[in-house]
């Protein structure tokens, strides 16, 4: 996957005519956890407010620097594509993509210039006027008894889809130790096999799975040096009461 | 993609000692609208409670439904596989996926038994000692100056996936209306050729790239039917235009 993370500061998150300022603010909060920091406002009901500075969280230097326009034109001055959500089907609707793919398009366009992501009122949404100035019609895909998505949780699906078509969507590595060598791996199936028989566990003139079945999940789990150490010291120890076991 | 969305039923989201009643309201919110309906509590501070109540915003029959159980083990009683997520790096962490991966592979396991999603609590997420019970991490891509997802914000991304990994993600058809044919399409070319060039638009001596720029044009938006006969209906009245200048 390519990797532009300084597209996402093409990235215009566009709320219209919020009702609930903790929306915004935790909006706030869902745009910056993935890289987000433009947020326009247009026409918000209460804004600033303190409701939407408690819920930002941190995010606040987000709201300090959000722009408040009367119009949705005026929110999408400038952008080269604009991406408005429904969670319902509308009749004039042009291309319609799942999330996923409306933000690789975003992220596409960002290499042109600004893009904006296009979030309606909680009620409604959207309305056919503002969806129509959108070139692409985004929609989260949800449980049709329930597409009750809170808007700011809405804006972390998006800004979280943003953020993996922008950077690849790379995770931490998990930690690493030197892998065991094909040689140590053989010996300990051999030291393996030997002491199953020892035990009387294994009938070698039977031997039936059981082998290749230890042989594979020892291959999924990919052996590390260490571990094939601890696995022979089990064994050896077993050799010893094996040993005592012949000797009464 | 598979589309197994019965596989949800058998995802268990588990949140450990969560602090704020508010969150597991809006966790459940978030679940039910990606259709997960099994929510677990591991020593919740405070449960049943009014806050948790209002932030669920109808998805309280998932609240009603919630087992809250003394132990992350209890909790885990009968899957197959448990995920934990945690947004920073653990020690001794086995298999570490993006939550989209591991989206997949709980969906995975999901036609053999139950799985889980474990969270942690907001302050400090899953223990090591929890995490260690878990044979999946799951981290969400996120930006590295402020990881700060609230739960209710996590348990949505998880929640979207599982449900785009169960069921595939489709989105609602665009309006279609009739397309038109090759003919009429070709029919088009041609008036608008007739009409370019009778305004003395295009040189069809120097044609330049003006009618490949128009077909590529076109052809990307997919004509309809209806809209060759608006455009044929724009070249006609041209014609008129011209036929005027012509007899003046």
């Amino acid at each position: 996957m390519s990797s532009s993370p300084e597209r996402l500061h093409a990235v215009r998150i566009v709320l219209v005519a919020t009702s609930h300022p903790g929306n915004i603010g935790a909006a706030a909060r869902a745009m910056l956890t993935m890289g987000l920091e433009r947020l326009v406002l247009v026409s918000p009901r209460r804004f600033p407010d303190a409701e939407a500075d408690a819920l930002a969280s941190g995010a606040n230097s987000v709201l300090e620097r959000a722009h408040v326009v009367p119009t949705l034109g005026e929110a999408l001055t400038g952008c080269v594509l604009a991406v408005g959500l429904s969670a319902r089907p509308r009749e004039f609707a042009g291309r319609v993509l799942c999330v996923h793919d409306a933000a690789r398009a975003a992220i596409d366009h960002a290499a042109w210039g600004d893009v904006a992501m296009v979030f309606g009122t909680e009620m409604s949404g959207l309305s056919n006027v503002e969806l129509a100035r959108c070139g692409i019609v985004a929609t989260i895909p949800a449980n049709a008894d329930y597409t009750s998505l809170n808007l700011a949780a809405a804006v972390q699906v998006v800004a979280y889809e943003l953020r993996l078509a922008a950077t690849g969507g790379g995770v931490w590595p998990p930690p690493r130790f030197a892998p065991a060598t094909v040689d140590e791996i053989e010996a300990l199936y051999d030291h393996g096999t030997s002491t199953l028989t020892a035990m009387r566990f294994l009938d070698p003139r039977m031997p039936k799975r059981l082998l290749p079945r230890l042989r594979r999940l020892f291959a999924r789990a990919s052996l590390e040096k260490e571990e094939v150490n601890i696995l022979r010291g089990i064994l050896a120890r077993i050799d010893q009461l094996v040993a005592r076991r012949d000797q009464a």
